[in-house]
C-alpha cells in the first residue's frame, strides 16, 4: 500500500495553537475552573459515530498534550484507516480540566480532515475499477492548505501542485497574451528550472493538437464531456500526462475515469465538505493509569 | 433590518495574508510572470453562479489590494444580500499578473462564507414563520471562527458564545463533579463577574425542574424530541432564555421552532459547508477605468 | 471561598518570552558571561519585602524554566494568598547565569500583578460589610490585559467585561445617535445573540427610570453621589443588575458600597499600579537538591 | 533644549496593534455595531483633566489611524510638554465607529506614558539646583520597555542601560564569584567590546577604594546614606561617572542629588505609576474638516 | 531574453523589516537623533563601486519607504542590469534621519544580492559557448532562500528546487534502503502526484544504466570527472534530463558544460558569496524634487 | 582564554525553526517519507572536510532536536575550537528520516557561521604580535546580525556596537548638520545617558585634533593609510580608544595593527564570507546508542 506523506508537527502544531487560542480565549475555561477541582482527573476515549476514512489523528490530538504536557494518549487507529461507527480511535488520559479545554479544538480538526478523507475515499473507491488517480486543487480554505491536501492523500488521492510556484498551469488567458499555445509552453520553459513541470489547459481538440507538439508535461481536458475525453486521450496516446477536470462528483467520476485520462482532478474534496462526527466519551476514570504518549511522539517525529 | 456586526480588517487581513501566503508560495506566480508582460492590466468580474447569500466580499476583495494597492474595486452587492446565479458582485481592475495571483485566495474565501450564509439563511427561511433565532456553535474550522461566524450573521443567524471564556456552558459532566445542578450554577454564579450568562445544558424535565430554581440566565435543551420540547418550553414559561440542540437540520428545524423555543443551536451551519460556486471573468479591458476602492476603504473602516 | 479562575499557560509564555526577550536582548547577559563559570550552580529565593496579596507566581517563574529548562522550583505560596514581608514565595535551583538572566524579567511581573492584586484586596476589605462586589475595567496597559484581570481576580475583585465584544455597553452617545434609551437597547438586543449581556450608563433618575422599561440586564450609574445612588438602587429594586462607577478610591468605596449597589467598577485597579517590592536572595549553595518542578508545570496545565 | 530621541513607529506599532487586538477581540465593537450608522461622522477632542508631562501622542494616536486610515488628526501639543488640566491635545475626525472602537486603546497608552513623564518630570524638578541627572532602570513592565523609556526621556530623565546586553554591570555576585573587584572588571573587559561600558556596584569606601583602581567606567553606589555618598563623590573625584542608587523617591531625591552625584536612578519612575487622567470629549461635528494626519505622519517618520 | 520571475513584496518586505529592527533595535538612530534636526532633507544616490550585476534593488529600497512612506525614490538600473564601477543605481530623497537609519538595512541586502548575481553570471558567461544551464542547490544562509534564489535568476542562472517538497531526490541512502534504483523510483512515483518531478543521483554508469530503465524524470551525474560525464550524457541519449554537480567552480565549469549536460548545479552561489561594494552618496539637497516612487510601487506590484 | 558570550536558544531557535520551515516547506521530505520506512534508526557523524574554526554547532544542532525530541546528540568539539579536515565535530543518532530532514539546515548554519569565525581567526593569527583587536561592523546579512557576530567572537574578534542604538557614531554628515566636531559630540552627550560610549570618525589630523578637545570616548580614523595613523596614534596618546577602518584585508590588517592603533573594524567579517565544508556522515547503524543531548541541553541553557 502506498505510504501517506506525513506532516512534521512543526507544521501542524501552530495550527493547533492557533485553533486552541480562539477557543480558550482571553480567560479560558471559565465553565470548568468554576464546577471541577484542579486535581480531577479523566480517562476519556475518542470515537466515531460515523463510518468513514480516519485523517489527521495524531496531529488534532497534539491539543491534548499542547495545553497539558501531563496527558497520555494511546492511539488505537492510524490515518488512512477504514473506520466505522463505534470504533474508538484514541484513549486519553489526564486532569478534567485540560481535556475539556482541548476537547473542540481537536475534534473539530479531526472532523474536518475525516470528512475530506472520507470523501476523496468514496470517490477513489468508485474508479477502483480503472488506472486513473483522484488529485485535489487549490481550491482549499484559509490556512488550512497542508492540512487538507494531507487529508486528501489519506483518503487515497494525490496532490496537484501546492500553490501558484511549484509547477507552471497556463491557461486560455496565458495562451491569449502570448500569442499562442507552442509560444506560451516555450515562454515557461526558458523562465522555469529542470526540477517543475508544465501543465496547459485545453477545451478543444484543436488545442490539444497543438499542445502535442510541445513540450509540455501534462495536459488538462477540462470540462470535455467523456466522449470527446476518450477522443482526447487517443490523441495523446502516452506522449504527457493527461488530466480531466470540471463537474466531478460522486456521479459523474467513472465515466470520467473510464476514458482512460491518468488523473482526474476535484475542487469539491476540500471546498465542501461534510464533517465526520467523532465525539469524547467518558469512561471509568483512572482505569487507564498505563497510557503514554510515547506512541504519539514516535508517529509524530517520523517526518 | 437588523445591522450586521462588521469585523474590523486588522482581525481579517492576517487571515487574508495567511491564505496569500499560502498560494504565493515562496516564488509566486511562475506561470504568469512567463507568460504576461508586467504592465499588461485588465478588468474583471466577479459573477456568482449560484444562488445563495453573500458573505465576506470586502474582506476577501482585500487579497487584490494587499498584492497591489493599485488595483481598483468597485462592489456591487453587500454582505447580506440574496444573490442569483449571473449576479455581479464587483468589478477589480488593475495589472494582470497581480489580478491573477490573488484571485484563489480572494475565491476560496467568499465561496466557503457564502456557503455558510446561504445555508444559515436556508435555514432561517425554514423558521421564519416562528420567534425562534438560530445559531450557531463553536464547532468551527482552525483559525476560521470569527470569519466564520460573520458569515452565519449575514445569512440572518446569530452567534452563541465566541470561546471557552464569555459565557459559562454547564454540561452532565461538571454536574456529576460539582454534586448537583444547583451547586454547579451557584458555583459558577460566585467565580464569574455580572457581564457574563450563564447557560446549563439538561436532557429531561426532572433536571429542568431543578434548573429554573437556580439563577441559570439560559437552559439548553440538548436532543429533546418536539413533543417533549413543547413540554419543557411552557415549564419554563419565560422564566429563562430556552435553547434547542442536537441533530437540527433542514428536515427537523421547522418542527423544533414550532414548540416555541427561543434559540436553535446547529453545528452543521459551520463544520459542514457547501461551497457556493462564484468565479472570476474576463471582460473589455480598460473599459472600467472609473472603477475607485474608496468604498471598499470605507467598508473595511466601518468598524 | 472563591476560586480563581486560572490563565493557560499558552496564554502567559508569549507575555513572559517576550519580557525575557527585551531583557535578554541580541546578545546576552554579557556581565554573568564574563563573570560566572557556565557550570556555577546556585539556590535562590523569593522574597517579598511588603506585606500584600500575592499574584502571577507561577507564570512569572516561568521565566527561569524558559530559560533553562533543568531549573527545579518549589513553591511555598498561591495566588491569592496574603503575604507578609519576609515570606519566601518560591525556591529555584540551577545554574547561575541562567538565574540571573531570568531574575528581572520574573521580579517585574509579579511586582506589578502583586501590585494591583493588593490594591485589590485593600479596596475589596473596605467593602467587606456590604454584599458589593469590586469589578475591574478595561483601563488596563497594552498587551497586559489578560494578566492584569487575572490579579484583580487574585484580589478578591471580579472581572467586567474583557472587550468591547463580550457585552453590549450603551454609553450616552449611543444613545443620542439612537433616540433614546428604550430604541438604543432594542437595536442592541436585535443585534446580539442570547449569551451576550447588555448594560446601560445612566446619569440621572430619569434615564434610570426609562431603562427599567426596557430588558437591559445591567444599569450602570455613573457618578453619582451616594445619596442619589441609594434612591437609584430602590428605584431599580432588583429588576436589573447595578453597577456604581466614577471616583471610586480607598476613601470614597465604602460610602458607595453601603448604598446597597450590586457591583462597583475602579478603573484604577489596573491603570495605576504600585508594585510590591519582591526580591532574589542567595542563599547557601545545593542545599536544596530536592526541589522540583513538578509541581509549577501541574499548575500550569490546570487550565 | 535636550532633543528627545523619537520612537520610529515601526517600534510603537506593533504594540498599538496587539493593543487593539486585545480591545477589539474576536468580533468587534458590539455596542457602536448596534446602535451607529456606519456613515456617521464625529470630530472629537482629546483633552487632559490633570497637569501632567505629556509623552506617547503621536504613537497612541496610531490607534484611531490604524483602525480607519481615513481619519484625519491634529495634535496641538508635542511630547515632552508641560500640560494643565483642559489643554487640548489633539482633535480627531472621522467615522463615530471607529473614534470609538480606537478610544480606549489610545488613552490608555497615553494616560500611562504620560504618568511616568509627569513622574519623571516631578523628580527631575526637585534635582533643578544640582548637576545631578535621573536615569530610570530596567524594572520595567513587560513588553513595554521601549516605550516606557521613551516616556522618561519626555519627562527630562535619561535612559539606563536597556537590557543585559548593551552595558556591563557588576554586582555582589558576580564579584564574589570572580575573587575580587580588580578580577571581575579584568574579566569583563576582557570579554566585551570597546563600545560598551563597565559599571560596578559597590556599598563600602573599601570597595570604591579598589574600583578606582580598575579601569571601570561607572561605579554605582548603592544604598549609600547622602553623607556617605558625599564622602564617595568626594573619593571618586571625576575619575569615574558616579551614579546614586536605592531608597529614591520624591522625599529623598534632593538630598542624594545634593552630594555631587552624577545619576541618580529610580525604579518606582516605571514600575510604579500614577495614570494621568485623559479624556475624549465630543464636540460639534463636520466642524473641523481641514483637520489632517499629515502632521502625524511627518512626526511619526522623523526616526 | 528571459523574462526574471519576481518576488511579491509580500514576501521580501518580512526580511526587510526583520534586518530593519535589527538595526533600529529598542529606541533608533541615536546619533542622528541628537545632531540632526527632524525637517532636514536630503538627497542621496545609490552607487555601485563595482562591476557586477544588479539584484534586490527593488525590494531593497523599501528600506526607506518602510521607515518613512514619505521618502521618495528613483531607480536607474533593473535587477539583472551589469553595471559599472561608478553606476548611479537610485536616488533616494526625504527626511535625512530616516534616510540615515534605513541605508545600512538597503546596502547590506542590495550588496550581497548582487554579490550572487554577479558570482552567478560570471559562471554563466563562462558557459555561454554551450546549452548548459547553470542552477543553484539548497545550501543557502536561513531565512534568506527566497531572495538568494531569485538573485542567481537574476545572475541568469535558474533555480532548482526550492526545498525537500517540490521535487524527489534519490540518493544512495533512499536507494540503499529500498533495495535498489528501480525500486526506489517506483516508490517514489507511487508516493507522488503528476506535477512532481522525480531525479536520481549517480556516482557510476552501472547505477545510470539502470536509471535509464526506470521513468525518472532526471539524473544527476555526481563528481564525474569529465570524460566520464561525456560517456555517461552518451549513455542517457536525450531520454532523461542530465545534471552534473560536484566540485564546480569558475576554473572547471567550462569543461563540464562541454561535455553535452543538461544543468550544472553549484553550492557556491548561494553559500560563499562576496559582497559587492554598493555605497550611498550626498548631492546637493533639494534638486531632485521630482522623484517620485511610483515607480518602485508598479515593479513591486509586478508579481 | 577569553570567554565566549554564548547566544541563549531563545535567540537562536527561531532562525533555526525559520531555517527548517523553509527547507521541510509545505508537505515535508517527500523523498524520505516514500523511501525510507518511519522507524529506521541510523547514526550519522558531522565531519569537518577542511580546516578551520568552528562556530554555531549547538545551536545549528537544535535543527535535529525541534524535528525530533527524541534525537540524541554528542558533541566532540566546541564553538571557538580549530578543527581539523576529518575532525567528527558531532554524532547524531536517532530516525533516519528525521536525520535527512533536519540535515540541510544544521549544515548551512554550520558551515556559514564557521566561515566567519575562521576568517577571523586568520585575520587575528596575523595581528596576534600587536595589541590591537580585530572588531565586526553592521555589515551583515539580515536576520543573522547575532549569531554573525556572535560567530566573530568565536574565531577570537570582538563586537562592535550591535545596532544604531548602543553606540553613538556621528560621521562627516552629522557634523556639517552640527555645525562642528565639538557641537555634535556635546549634542550627543546631551542626548545620551551615561553607560552609552560616542564615537567618532575623522579623516584627517585636524579633525582628530578638535576630536581631542571633546569628551569623545572613541575616535574612528578612517581610511588612513599606516603612516598616518601612525602619527594619529601618537597625537591621541592614549587619552580615547582609537579605531582603525577602510580596505582591512589579509594583506593590509599586519600593517595596520602595527600602527600601534587599539581596534581595527572590518565589514568583510560578516558581508563576503566563505562556507566551510562540512557534511555529514554515515556509520554503521545503532552502534552509538548511549548518546545523549545532556550535554547539549546543558550547553543551550547556559546563558
Amino acid at each position: 500500500m502506498k505510504h501517506i506523506t506525513p506532516l512534521a508537527y512543526t507544521i501542524t502544531d501552530p495550527l493547533i495553537r492557533a485553533a486552541l487560542a480562539e477557543d480558550i480565549g482571553r480567560i479560558g475555561d471559565i465553565t470548568s475552573a468554576a464546577t471541577i477541582p484542579d486535581d480531577k482527573m479523566n480517562t476519556l476515549v475518542i470515537k466515531t459515530r460515523q463510518d468513514g476514512c480516519l485523517a489527521g489523528l495524531d496531529m488534532a490530538l497534539r491539543a491534548f498534550t499542547i495545553i497539558d504536557p501531563e496527558i497520555t494518549i494511546t492511539t488505537h487507529k492510524n490515518d488512512g484507516d477504514r473506520i466505522k461507527a463505534g470504533d474508538v480511535l484514541a484513549t486519553v488520559t489526564g486532569r478534567s480540566r485540560a481535556l475539556l479545554t482541548a476537547e473542540r479544538t481537536c475534534l473539530n480538526l479531526l472532523g474536518h480532515l475525516s470528512g475530506i478523507a472520507t470523501q476523496t475515499q468514496n470517490m477513489v473507491d468508485l474508479i477502483a475499477h480503472t488506472d486513473a488517480r483522484l488529485v485535489d486543487t487549490r481550491k482549499t480554505l484559509p490556512g488550512l492548505r497542508a492540512v487538507q491536501k494531507y487529508a486528501v492523500r489519506c483518503g487515497g488521492g494525490y496532490n496537484h501542485r501546492f500553490a501558484l510556484d511549484d509547477a507552471v498551469m497556463i491557461k486560455d488567458n496565458h495562451i491569449a497574451v502570448c500569442g499562442s499555445i507552442t509560444q506560451a509552453v516555450a515562454a515557461a520553459r526558458e523562465s522555469v528550472g529542470h526540477t517543475t513541470k508544465i501543465e496547459i489547459e485545453v477545451d478543444t481538440l484543436d488545442q490539444l493538437r497543438e499542445v502535442l507538439t510541445t513540450d509540455a508535461d501534462i495536459v488538462l481536458l477540462d470540462n470535455m464531456p467523456p466522449a470527446l475525453l476518450k477522443q482526447a486521450v487517443k490523441m495523446v496516446n502516452g506522449k504527457m500526462v493527461t488530466e480531466a477536470s470540471g463537474n466531478i462528483n460522486a456521479k459523474t467520476i467513472a465515466s470520467v475515469a473510464e476514458t482512460g485520462v491518468d488523473y482526474i482532478s476535484a475542487g469539491c474534496l476540500t471546498h465542501s465538505v461534510m464533517n465526520v462526527d467523532i465525539g469524547l466519551d467518558y469512561i471509568a476514570q483512572n482505569t487507564q493509569k498505563e497510557g503514554t504518549n510515547d506512541q504519539l511522539q514516535k508517529r509524530l517525529s517520523a517526518v
